[in-house]
């Protein structure tokens, strides 16, 4: 007996993948076509492991149109991991600060595991839709509603690299450029919108993401690193902690999440050949975000959006209704008629409508009615 | 249409899982039973995950008999982040150096981390059937055909901790019995027989292991670790390397591998519903083991053994046929007949038969039949 999905899945992550996607994998688990075993069972030592690896690499570079002066790596421990491998490799030592922008929750984190490292700096911190906020180190009283702009930010070219995430999940707030500077190592956080749209991969030094929101499950975390930059790495990690480490081995200095990884490979198989390449899975998600959020712009006021206009995020629909109240009464109504993992995040409350790569037009459309009928009951 | 697996599996790792657990897992690809939602997009800070971590966490508890103040970890990494994670913790800024034995592959892995971190004494390495190898720095060059006796072992009382792995995958050693000094701390990386037999829990320190043997799929790694221990601890890593991170956290201080840990509270719930314990476990896996040496004892020397006979491995059983050429047409016609994965650890050649928890007494039983049939015709 195969039971159903009867939730559609709108949540920060992990969230929903394709369809298409899940009925391969469900196949894997039993017997992988042409191995005759469980994924769960491959060794990461076999043949097939092996074209899986390759074959993936060769999806990300397709899609990303990636130089080849430029490595792919599939790592484990999360975007949290890269938030300490990056200042260890480029920061240990270091006299000059890097730069780091403070846009929401998520890049708050990567301030943390940089200033253990070595020097840094905060280029900017808040901000309050009108004004920039002044830097602080209170943290949760920051308001983090809209990005800066380019006249706000003073880079230093020293600087030995710019941090930034392109994509703040919990406040949805997202870039619509690349920033930064092109004469200093550009590194990006894209763990919430990689392969979601095209990104101009090689105006960076170094981008990661972690699978759980548009490419896979969790335990799997992608790294695109252009190789000059690691002439100025550090030496002295354990191996589980140098990129070189994994660039020799091809990922698999130890053995690596297969499962996870084969997923990732059947996501970029479907972005490739179903979804046609990184501008029209761009166009799809537009439309999807514009869906929703024109409800909420055509509800006078009934919704209101936590992020200023221009740096609304495709990925995160994040709202408000008139009181607390209402938002539980939402919620509540929202779970009971199908629509899974709209909470917004524990940090900020409020609704999070998270529309990755795998959730349908459809999904959306849904959800959007549900907001206008929910609107005129209340 | 559904595939069903042709193969047996006999890989060293990632390992055959139970039919039972596979079958559920793949239902809940598509849907998790009173969720509606695909496993791979499931949050992490659900109260279904929580529940999933608090049974996991009980079910571990329960399998091996722990007291209350051991503490139930599942991380990222593998086996190779706490051969760093350990001397990280316990062993910067020691005077005294941590006792490590040298018993095959994986436990060299675990020197070279070690000495990264602080002092360390490898208190044995070897050795050759019959006599100890004296101590030398050219691993390539050692044999490990047996584990050393108890009076081969001289134990620094003031040892910060000892640590040792209790199966060696590669050689297909496995100590029976526990060892080390009550009054240090006992470290045991028991990556590749957790769970397959009682192991007296509560005479360790710290018990760690990967997931891809006995337990599920590749990308979690569990760690068993007793509080008082912690007092000891030096406090200056990033979260990701700090147990009371993800202590305090319960193993979600970023997203874990909801997926694998999911694979791993299935796999304990089939050892204690359906194998009834550890110990039947431990009877199961000694009867597989049986069969496969005494075909090995009964050969007349056409299959030798690698191991000790008092070290032999219930886990991994290591042999040689008279020739290289033997051996290739051994594992050639084995995957003809629908055995796969039983070539030898690349480091070392011959075959390797790995029969854990998930593979059943039936596969081995075929093996066993196909490795009389090969003899006679060979």
């Amino acid at each position: 007996m195969m039971l159903t999905p009867n939730q559609l899945n709108f949540s920060g992550g992990p969230g929903a993948l394709p369809e298409s996607v899940l009925q391969q994998v469900q196949q894997a688990i039993i017997a992988v076509p042409d191995v005759g075993l469980s994924i769960l069972g491959i060794s990461h030592r076999s043949d097939w492991f092996a074209n899986v690896m390759h074959e993936l690499e060769h999806n990300v570079r397709s899609l990303l149109g990636l130089p080849p002066n430029y490595h792919v790596l599939m790592l484990q421990g999360g975007a949290t991991q890269q938030f300490s491998m990056i200042p260890m490799t480029w920061l240990r030592g270091s006299t000059e600060a890097a730069d780091y922008l403070h846009t929401g929750y998520w890049s708050g984190k990567s301030l943390t595991e940089a200033q253990r490292e070595g020097p840094m700096r905060v280029l900017w911190q808040g901000g309050a839709i009108g004004n920039a906020t002044p830097l602080s180190h209170t943290p949760s009283s920051i308001p983090f509603s809209r990005l800066p702009m380019d006249d706000e930010l003073d880079f230093n070219p020293r600087a030995p690299y710019f941090h930034y995430i392109s994509n703040e999940t919990v406040e949805g707030l997202q870039f619509q450029r690349v920033l930064g500077r092109d004469d200093v190592p550009r590194v990006c956080d894209m763990s919430s919108d990689f392969l979601s749209r095209p990104c101009e991969a090689e105006r960076y030094s170094l981008i990661y993401a972690h699978a759980q929101k548009n490419l896979g499950p969790a335990g799997v975390t992608v790294v695109v690193l252009r190789d000059e930059w690691l002439l100025q790495a550090k030496q002295d990690a354990p191996g589980f902690l140098d990129y070189r480490t994994h660039i020799a081995a091809h990922s698999i200095y130890n053995t690596p999440p297969v499962f996870a990884i084969y997923v990732v490979l059947l996501v970029t198989r479907w972005l490739l050949n179903e979804v046609g390449g990184l501008a029209n899975m761009h166009a799809i998600n537009t439309a999807k975000a514009a869906r929703l959020y024109q409800v909420i712009d055509e509800s006078d006021g009934f919704y209101r959006s936590r992020a200023a206009v221009a740096d609304r995020s495709l990925m995160n629909v994040t709202f408000n209704l008139p009181s607390v109240e209402h938002e539980q009464k939402f919620l509540a109504a929202a779970q009971q008629a199908g629509f899974s993992g709209l909470a917004g995040h524990r940090s900020v409350g409020g609704i999070r409508a998270s529309i990755y790569n795998g959730l349908t037009q459809e999904a959306v459309d849904a959800l959007a009615g549900f907001m206008k009928v929910f609107r005129g009951l209340n």
